[in-house]
Order: structure tokens, then sequence, then C-alpha cells
């Protein structure tokens, strides 16, 4: 058997004799008998068996690995990118309708913006990796088979040759992480609720430029104060302008309301990125 | 899908809340980048397909719990139980022959004492629950497939009415802890070896009495120094002594050296253990 995820190198021994000696400290501070070690390691084992091991470490640690991996960095703020990210998404090229069921449910949502380098230069062609729950809470290949509907609301989006972009999508819901395994269960246990609120997820690249892996959050969202995963900053809260007028929704063909948010998206360069 | 390993408290709630923040404080303090904690979230994914989450939490963790619990306890020293135990071994009473191959290997031991309260009664009928590698390091039902020798070198023996026990087994050899899986890799990688030192592990009960989970550990074996697991402990280092006479050897019937090892196990009344 390889393993395949262990790389010798100092930095490795040193952040393993860390967490080792950290971990036995707390266990000193907090005198954990043998009944509470065990059930701390049958938590673990169930938590892995549920396929839950990568989402309980995300809603508990990832926003501080953020909060410490972006110190210094220019341009747009990051934020955490969470267990619900799939590579190899479909490639579209601005303006881009993301792949949808043929009955989508909720808001039509028109995204748009320009993405540039921390000078204002437009970076055309910037590819806009795009990813987000439906209106009803379920993410693609996650809570909805992915063979129902491959790729929903998914899709590797080519910003046009001035870095603007325009996509297409339907307005998220606020959602429940799975809240019925031991993620869900340690929440609970521990008074936290298990409510992110409604966002779109974004990682947008370019060459030469540090790729950027953020979230924009729908304000006014009631969750938009309490995230469970700790995600949220204030730069990334938008209005997602919620269209009502009958002129304007015919003006757009469509039959009922409709949202439009803007952004404009700054990467750093890589040079800014290895200097911070 | 019913989680079975919460069970919501105040004392899992401080727990829980401790130690999230110090989990995040060493993300910050350590500077955990994105990849490295993408790195740290495979090891554990690779580990739980392992089926090495217990064998890493128990080599690395347990001698601490084990530390801090047997605080102020009365009594033999106890030690960590591993992940080796199996409950349901096969019961047996003294003197009795530890369940083993027709051709077990190595040097026949012969261990003898008496299990007493904490004032030097001796507890009759104290069950001696006993399991160890064979001579060659292996684990019945882990190294060695449970079909080829059920429970080998594993019971539950149960002292006479003056609490005295004898148990005749083989000496086991000193033994490296799973080594090509990614519990090894980590050793490995941050500079630690996979040895333990030569042991037999106990858990000793008695209505009334606190349960002793210890183990003997051979002295002179080259790793008591440096027991991977961290768990010897010095009033648990024995002479096993090596008997070469050849008159003895042909006394008890045998024609090779064998080994003998006395211990008496002391367990703290359940008052005792309370108190503590």
């Amino acid at each position: 058997m390889e393993v395949k995820t262990v790389k010798p190198s100092a930095r490795l021994q040193k952040l393993f004799d860390n967490l080792l000696a950290q971990l036995r400290q707390f266990i000193r501070d907090n005198q954990i008998n043998h009944d509470e070690y065990r059930s701390a390691v049958a938590f673990l084992l169930e938590t892995a068996a549920s396929g839950e091991l990568t989402l309980l470490s995300d809603v508990l640690l990832e926003a501080t690995v953020d909060q410490v991996d972006s110190m210094g960095r220019v341009g747009t703020a990051t934020s955490v990118e969470g267990p619900f990210y799939l590579p190899d998404s479909p490639m579209l090229t601005s303006p881009a309708v993301l792949p949808h069921r043929a009955n989508e449910p909720g808001e039509k949502l028109f995204l748009s913006g320009t993405v540039k380098a921390p000078d204002g230069t437009p970076l055309a062609g910037a590819i806009i990796d795009i990813w987000q729950a439906d209106a009803e809470g379920n993410y693609s290949h996650f809570n909805v088979p992915a063979a129902d509907a491959p790729f929903n609301l998914r899709a590797r989006v080519s910003a046009d040759r001035s870095g603007a972009y325009e996509i297409q999508t339907w307005l998220p819901a606020a959602y429940q992480i799975p809240k019925d395994g031991p993620t869900g269960a340690i929440l609970k246990a521990t008074g936290r609720h298990p409510w992110r609120p409604a966002h779109v997820h974004f990682r947008i690249s370019h060459p030469g430029f540090s790729t950027l892996t953020t979230q924009l959050f729908v304000a006014g969202d009631p969750w938009i104060d309490s995230d469970v995963v700790g995600a949220v900053k204030q730069p990334l809260i938008v209005n997602f302008e919620r269209h009502t007028d009958p002129a304007e929704i015919k003006a757009r063909g469509l039959d009922q309301p409709f949202r439009t948010a803007r952004y404009d998206f700054i990467l750093p360069t890589a040079e800014a990125r290895k200097a911070a």
C-alpha cells in the first residue's frame, strides 16, 4: 500500500510536533478520561463512515485557514472553498447560462461584472469557475444525484476580451449543512445552528495571477450574521436586487420577478501573493 | 440515520468549544495555508480508508489520556488499552493455558501472581482478561486471520479462591506497529520509529473494584526506553526470567529454555477510584 498524503519535510515535522503537543496539552488541561477519549475516537469513526470527515473539517476549521491565508493579500476578499466544489465542470463562454434543469425552480439571477488586475487592467478571458446551491438549497452531485442533472448550476465561464462576464443562473437559497449525520449532531449538541446564508461560490483564475476563491453573499439573508461556517466577510455581501417592475420583467423576456447582482473581482498578481 | 456517538451534555459542549478554540489557535499560530489544510484533511481521509483512525489515535494520544486518567489512582499502575483488545475471549479457569496454535512459535512463558485489594485481601475469582502479540509480534484477528487461530493468545482467566493465577503462554516479541499505512508513514516522516517493546496486556476486574487496564513489559527489551506509544511505566517493567538449566527444563516437562514472571496486581476499590 502506497501512502499518498504524506510528503516528508521540515515544515511537516514542525507542524506535526506542534499539533501533537497541543492535543496532549488539551487532554491534560481538560482532564479527558478514557471513556471520553474512546467516545471521541468513536465519533471520528462514525464521521468517517458517514463520509463527513471533509464536511466536518470544512465547517469547523476552513474559515480560520482562510483568515490566516488571506492576510496581507490584495484584491477581492477571499472566502472558503467548502466541501461542494467539483473540478472539470463544463467550459462556457460569457454571456453564459449555467447548466440547469428544464424546471429549474426559483428566481432567475443575472450576474455581471469585470475581472481585473489590482491596477484596474481587465483580465481578458479570465476563467470564472462558479458553483452554487439551487433555490431549494441543494448542490448537484451532493444533494441532487448527478445522473438527474450533471453539473447543475456549475460551470467554468471565460470572461470576454474586456474581462467582463455575464452569467445567468438562479437565486440560491440559504441552506442547512447536512444535519442528519455526525456533523449535524455535534453542532446541535453544542448549541450551534446548521444554517448558511445564501451565497454563490467562485474560483477565478488567470495566468500570472493568484487564483481567487471566494463567495458572494445575498444581502438581507437572515443567517448573514451567524453563518455556521463563519465564512461571511463584509465586502462580499452584495445586493442581489429584486426586479418586480412588469416593464423590466417583460424587457428581459420573463414572466416573473428576477434578480441582478454586479461584482468586479480583483485578482492579485502571483508576485504580490508571494510577497504577502 | 441515527448518530450514535453524540450524547449532548454540558461537559461535551465545554470540551468541544475548547478543542475548537485550540485547533483554530493552532492554525493561526502556525500560519497553516489552504494547501496544508487540504493535505491534512486528505491524510485523515486516507487514514480512515485504511482503517487506521483508531490506531493513529491510540499511538499518538492514548498514553496521555492514561496519564491524566490514572492521577491519584491507588494500586497497580495503569497503561493504555491500545487498538488490539477484543471482548468476549474464551473463559478459562486458573491454572490455564492460553489458546494457541499446534506449532505456536517461541519460548513458553509461565505467568503467576495474585490479584489483591489495596489492603492485601486476595480477590477470589478475579477475571484476568489477557491478550498479547505472539513470538513473531503478531496479534490474532489483526495480523493473523481469526479463522487460522481464533482468539490466539487471548483469554479471560478467573483467579482461584486465593486470588492466585497461573497462566501458561508464549513470550511475546517486540513489534512494529503497522508501518505500511498512513500511521507508519507519518511516524517515519516525522522522525519516529514504529517499535513497541515486548509486553503482555491485561484488563483485570472484580465486583466492587475499579477495572485495571495495564501492560507488563519485558525488562531488557531494546525499545523499553523509546516505546512509540509512550506506554511504559517503571513499575510495569518485569523480569521475564529465562530458565536454561536442563534440570529445570526437564522438571517442567519441556525440552527448551522457558520464561517465568511473577506479578501481583492490586485493584483500587470502586469508592477509592471515585474519590481520586
